[in-house]
């Protein structure tokens, strides 16, 4: 829950004259969101998201996020879709931050996903699969195996304060990894996997629903391109398991199902899902355990439980094959 | 910036179910506020403000609160008031708190307020304390001069460590207003001062504007029985000093004629001003003191900066009269 950046009036108002929006009736700093400064904007035209990016987002990256969201909008995805100002800019600068002002998309995010969510969701991450093909910017998925190892540099060495034995299974859970991995699908790739643009980050709190009907994919901050399989294993791991660490075999028929119904799976991708689910597991237990030992002193959010990605991790690492998942070809 | 407590689909739709909103369209946590957690709640009706009460607001003082609030709103103020539910409550209760539905008021609270805006605060202060004059509720003031020994006793050990000399500073300055303060008024009370219904708490982030059109004033949590030229001194401090720490004497002027728009000060209550500046003065630096020094690790809200008020203080130590204020009669 976070605001780190402060507007003014006269900020807000010099913001408000660049786009055609009447003028401002209402703007409240939103508690959800870690990464940048959100903020519920009211207009004389409407509500809308003003989102203002903190330094953990690379400003060269806005483009593709901002691009992508418009991209996905346009093909009819319910998701945020940016504001053009009065000169066609969709990204400008307010209180020495760069922002980006979106619509407002109703809905609440689930706390406790059934199945039925799960099937929603599944569906909503293939469309996206699908709307993300003829996007034309790329961007290179920082968070996907390159990016670990230093992750891991970062926190082994305090990695057993967290939990014993974590330094250890972290390294042969890598090593791994790195062995059976996929090369980084690039452009002109020749992996036989199929790839494109994914969301990257499919959690809950990025799913807004109005009654059981999904109203909203939002936060597309980690968006990129690559495997779509990583990135329903990465909602495997968000949506699948339940308070107590279990896996929910039936939440992970209906997600793979609702994906399914709009894109089938290749048996390649059903071959590689049990390594990247273990993949997604340590990618969030990585960035929750870096998070967690990097703790600022008087900082605003509380950093999420690695454990809970530690616990996830162990379950994937007991899996015979894809049928644990609830895939039954 | 806080929400303290989450709450979960079923609870948020088992709550509305109390209330003819219709369903739930949004519910975002805010991040404005220290005290409670507050939501933007939007239904099918229309936009409101669910607050849930946290541990710092006694559940005793809440039908004061939220009648206040009912009573100030029914009379055409500018403020927020409770949505009855289908049975006529005001209050229930969700995810275990105490909670409230409000009207949800549009506006931006000044960050940099200006002489006019300290006139429209003036003007509706004084509407407040003679729209208050009917309520028949009353609430001690927890946080005048019978709650800063207490206080003080908590902090004095350690204020050194915030400000050298703070200590003695303080002992003085509670000595003194000790001897000078008028007795609390009571209902029955025969003290000469004007006194009722108050905010006690009107800070610019209290008080919202469309443009310069005050739209709101909120957060009623502190408000109490007490001394009308106190609630004043109140607004004085927390908008008439420049951010360098200088008093602004045409914004104290601007407070006090919008003040005098609606209610004539007494002669007595002019001469009280100054040492009721001081008493304010001190409120908020004990408070803040206080707040500063038992700082909980992993707290989600920054304490306010409390030689803020140190500063202030030292301006009224060295004021003559009421003229210091703006006052020229």
């Amino acid at each position: 829950m976070a605001v780190y950046t402060e507007i003014d009036d006269d900020q807000l108002t010099g913001l408000l004259a660049q786009y055609n929006l009447g003028s401002v009736l209402s703007c409240k700093g939103i508690a959800e969101g870690v990464e940048n400064s959100n903020f519920m904007l009211a207009t004389e035209k409407g509500t809308y998201f003003l989102t203002l990016y903190e330094k953990r987002v690379k400003p060269d990256d806005l483009p593709y996020f901002i691009g992508l969201m418009e991209h996905l909008a346009a093909k009819g995805l319910a998701c945020p879709t940016p504001i053009h100002d009065r000169e066609g800019n969709t990204l400008r600068e307010v209180a020495g931050r760069p922002c980006a002002i979106i619509s407002f998309l109703n809905g609440v995010w689930p706390r406790r996903p059934n199945a039925k969510h799960c099937h929603v969701v599944g569906t909503a991450m293939a469309e996206l699969h699908i709307a993300g093909q003829d996007f034309e910017m790329q961007r290179r998925n920082a968070l996907s195996i390159d990016g670990w190892r230093p992750l891991l540099d970062a926190s082994a060495e305090r990695a057993d304060s967290v939990c014993a034995g974590l330094r250890d299974a972290l390294e042969q859970e890598f090593d791994l990894l790195w062995k059976g991995w996929p090369k980084t699908p690039g452009r002109a790739s020749d992996s036989p996997l199929p790839h494109g643009v994914i969301h990257a980050d499919m959690f809950p709190d990025n799913v807004l629903f109005v009654g059981e009907t999904l109203s909203g994919v939002i936060d597309f901050y980690f968006a990129c391109n690559d495997y779509f399989a990583y990135d329903l294993a990465i909602a495997l791991n968000a949506w699948c398991f339940e308070p107590d660490g279990a896996f929910n075999v039936t939440k992970g028929k209906a997600l793979i199902a609702g994906y399914e119904s709009r894109r089938r799976l290749t048996d390649d991708e059903i071959r590689m899902l049990p390594l990247f689910a273990r993949g997604a597991a340590l990618r969030f237990l990585l960035t929750r355990l870096y998070d967690w030992l990097n703790q600022v002193p008087g900082a605003m959010v509380k950093p999420k439980d690695p454990l809970e990605y530690w616990q996830k991790l162990k379950f994937h690492r007991q899996v015979r094959g894809p049928a644990a998942y609830g895939i039954e070809r």
